[in-house]
């Protein structure tokens, strides 16, 4: 069985209050660059898995929804690679 | 000014001990699912910027450096889009 990346990345939803990118953006104005009109913070993980084909993708949507994100407040996304 | 936006990435280095993927990679294999071989964690941040070209490129590689990133423990790409 072969090895498989995937890179889930997960976002706070629109509209959701980002307490983190907003001291980042302040942070940033008061070091003087007030070139920056906004800053989103979020996460990523990156996983390794061995597991072939369809199989390997339900499996990290799985784990994704049901622990590295927050459905009510957060979206995902899944990059794959070979 | 055209608005430009960037999304940087920050990781840890190779061969910095990573708790939080440890800890999530122990998660996944108590919910039952022993494929996953590793789990690295890393954050990232989405900026939108009122700089035109090169000079918006080297204010990023400023915050990142800086503020975004601890140089000593982590690496930091950045990804443009117009």
């Amino acid at each position: 069985m072969s090895n498989k990346k995937a890179t889930v990345f997960v976002r706070l939803k629109d509209g959701v209050l980002d307490p983190q990118g907003i001291t980042i953006q302040k942070a940033i104005l008061n070091m003087g660059y007030d070139q920056v009109a906004s800053v989103r913070s979020g996460r990523f993980f990156e996983l390794e898995i061995n597991a072939e084909g369809e199989q390997g993708d339900k499996k990290i949507e799985e784990i994704c929804s049901k622990l590295l994100s927050n459905p009510v407040i957060e979206n995902y996304t899944v990059e794959y690679e070979k």
